[in-house]
């Protein structure tokens, strides 16, 4: 495993890579590597000749509140990670060189990006947007994998992609689940032994809303009322949000007919989480 | 010279020609070609083993009331000057492929777009650096050509450049001007005869303000003052701005010392016209 922390030496590599007619796979990742991470990891190296994967806490998506500093950055256990996975290249750029002090140019999704998390984290898909489209310039990848359970940033990354023209395919795979159902995030580490516990109500909610749908219930109302009882019925949960939305345009949908993305956002402790299904509506 | 219209053929052709170990220069125009844009081509024929020029008017770059349905499309005349130049692609997309309906992702270079032409023409940066991008990822060109006539977009582009991780070096090519001055411009055409006379006094304000400036002159109020009132003595001419700023901040000077940008914009009859000079205080 090559470790490339020079944005023109990282350009090179990609260069000559696909010069050499092989196909570039790429994780992006803000490292703390889950088996989400790794199942991306894995896709890639069934997909493309050569992967590359990038550790970077990207400090533009994060808003003045939130977590840019407490967010896990365990690089050497990551490190062995991505080398028993046997990647090509650890992409791991320094901060200074991404986002220099005096750095001014955003890449924003009109629509999409206002819409579900970015209510709550107005600056959130803007600052995503800016730097994956950043690192899509630096490594030049022919494929890129995102997992579901950023189910907003993989539609709105796809959107940019096709709005401005990158030659680049974007792979969405499933959202990797704890035993219980939890999403596998990085920042379920935030949670106390109790807050874990409790925090599985998160993926119960959503199974509800999915059980009630595909059972016929079409009343949008009456299930975002249960769901909403449910997960308030667990203290120390503050929900952000729950919508039943158009799995395309994130619109949110009022009658319940064909494939419906239920998302959800909540507050437990000190971490915020998502979580989301695409359930079939009869 | 071969003309491409698709964009994945574009794409294509650009990647073969890279990994060929070829350089590609690209003159990203609106057409109407005039000897302004040529320069460039001139340029990029001397700088780089394979020419691409492209005419498209970018419609997101005009505001509502502006001229995009009126902007001059001779495109038989630019096709036959580019011929005689002897360059290789004239890329030609549609405007449906480049924005689409819901076309919704925008590039914004803060601060530098809010300045100067940003201030009467409020979404015209976001409009061209968006689109420019888009020629980026399509064109993929090692060298691009801009003309010194605009300015800010030129600096604006290179500051996105800069920050997003383009693997492109901008070039920047002197003014090129009329008999008597005028800076060339596609919207020249937009004038009548006597206001083509008239709109001489641009240039002759700017070289006012540059005489004054080189001369010692360190009293910058009072050259505004002399530049506004010799533009106010022509009738049908409306000043926009005329500002001393900091060549590579755009920000305004008080204190005339080293290099100095003098930039003006002035509506003629149904022109907006804009020009400037590079002025070295003592």
């Amino acid at each position: 495993m090559r470790i490339i922390k020079d944005l023109e030496e990282m350009q090179m590599y990609s260069f000559k890579t696909r010069c050499r007619g092989k196909t570039i796979g790429f994780v992006p990742t803000m490292g703390c590597l889950h088996e989400g991470h790794l199942s991306l990891v894995e896709a890639a190296k069934k997909k493309a000749d050569v992967v590359v994967v990038s550790i970077f806490v990207n400090p533009i998506q994060f808003g003045p509140s939130e977590d840019y500093k407490e967010y896990p950055r365990p690089l050497a256990t990551d490190k062995g990670l991505l080398e028993h996975f046997d990647i090509d290249v650890l992409f791991l750029p320094e901060a200074n060189k991404i986002t220099p002090d005096n750095f001014s140019s955003y890449i924003e999704v009109d629509k999409l990006s206002k819409k579900m998390c970015g209510r709550a984290r107005p600056a959130y898909f803007r600052g995503v947007t800016t730097i994956v489209a950043k690192f899509f310039n630096i490594v030049c990848p022919d494929f890129t994998f995102f997992g579901e359970k950023d189910y907003q940033q993989q539609i709105i990354i796809k959107k940019m992609v096709k709005d401005l023209g990158f030659a680049i395919k974007i792979i969405t795979l499933p959202t990797v689940r704890e035993f219980d159902g939890l999403a596998m995030s990085s920042r379920n580490q935030y949670l106390s032994v109790k807050e874990r516990e409790q925090a599985i109500i998160l993926y119960k909610a959503l199974c509800l809303a999915r059980q009630e749908i595909e059972s016929g219930e079409k009343n949008d109302h009456k299930i975002l009322l249960r769901v909403r009882s449910l997960i308030g019925s667990v203290p120390n949960i503050r929900l952000d949000y729950v919508v039943f939305a158009d799995p395309e345009t994130l619109d949110e949908v009022k009658t319940l007919r064909g494939k419906i993305l239920v998302a959800l956002a909540a507050y437990i402790g000190k971490a915020r989480l998502i979580d989301n299904l695409i359930v079939n509506a009869k």
